[in-house]
């Protein structure tokens, strides 16, 4: 039997070491996810785990590729967990339509496309080919609580 | 008889002591809103109010938070302006879906969510519950014609 | 007869001096348009032409007014590009809902909306009236491989 999409996500919690099972926090006044008929729009997540935003920092001189690209990954593990907790399970996400990875970028730092394919990633290895999605990824100049990325993500699920 | 939202819409301009009575211009070769359906695609709004920009400059060093809150506010009444024109009244909006707020930030300006919670606060106060919404905030290098804040909006609504 | 969409299509990328006929390059873990029902989602697109970022470097000081609207007429031109293939011919685009202009500005350049204008111009002269749509612009500190401008689109379309 095939592995559900929701234990590839508990597989992938635990390859990159955190767990999302706690209360996924946001920010301020407003919802983390707002459903109208079958389409999703999840709100900007930074890579914050429990109470913590684990990386924070300029990409390029102060966080490197690769923690980036982790940062990029917890954003998406983010995005995942509020799917499947408003549709009752991720086998449920029909597609991935959109998402927007802003990257607090350093002078110069032109890999925001890299970074974004740590997000990617975990949206094939989670949902598989239903995680197919249209990017856009660009270098803002900061970002709330100096995090190193955002992600934003549109879906449609079965509800 | 509860108040209708074009009255708290009203109340909320008249509160920040300005107009949104006349043309809500926009500055290029594009349309203010698309309706699509029942979905509703609100262009980029700055906090422009009549024919001058009221609120510019860098968030952080140059203009402090609660002006910068000020400017998310007239951000969204404009947006709420025009989808009161499109629609024919505001209690024909269904639902907000997801708004964007880009702040113009200065280095290590982390605030953008506070700033955001501005135009957030403004669309409870005028929509009630109706005006839950999914939201993204990033801080941008610049913005046109040097203001501190631009927001956009997708909403459903009954036509 | 009028001139369909495609030929209108053809005659832009004649005079811009360049072809779109070839492979539409991303750069990155995802796909470059996705469709959900009759709406379309296109990934950021920068201005490559073929292999190459044709338009780099920081609008303002690097890149001046004028190249960086072709710039966005180029980033206009593979949205379109990608709608057509998609649908199999730009006379079934019904409408183009929004496009987001992320714009890589120097300090003090604010024409991020001049910038756009030059997307939004290939899109009415591609598609006429059917090219009317909502749009942001902003000011960000870095693009993908130094890219002066990055533009995504979401379209209704004919399927």
């Amino acid at each position: 039997m095939p592995k559900s999409c929701d234990t590839r996500f508990e597989q992938a919690a635990q390859a990159l070491g955190f767990s999302f099972d706690g209360p996924i926090q946001i920010g301020g006044n407003y919802v983390p996810v707002v459903q109208n008929g079958n389409t999703l729009y999840v709100s900007g997540q930074i890579p914050r785990v429990g109470d913590r935003v684990v990386i924070t920092g300029r990409a390029g001189d102060e966080v490197d590729l690769s923690q980036a690209q982790l940062a990029a990954k917890i954003c998406a593990m983010r995005a995942l967990a509020l799917l499947q907790r408003t549709l009752g399970g991720l086998d449920k996400v029909q597609a991935v339509l959109k998402i927007n990875v802003y990257v607090q970028s350093s002078q110069g730092f032109t890999q925001q496309s890299e970074v974004a394919d740590g997000a990617s990633e975990i949206l094939y290895a989670v949902l598989g080919p239903v995680g197919a999605h249209a990017r856009t990824s660009v270098g803002v100049y900061q970002l709330p609580k100096n995090a190193t990325v955002e992600l934003d993500l549109i879906a449609s699920g079965h509800t």
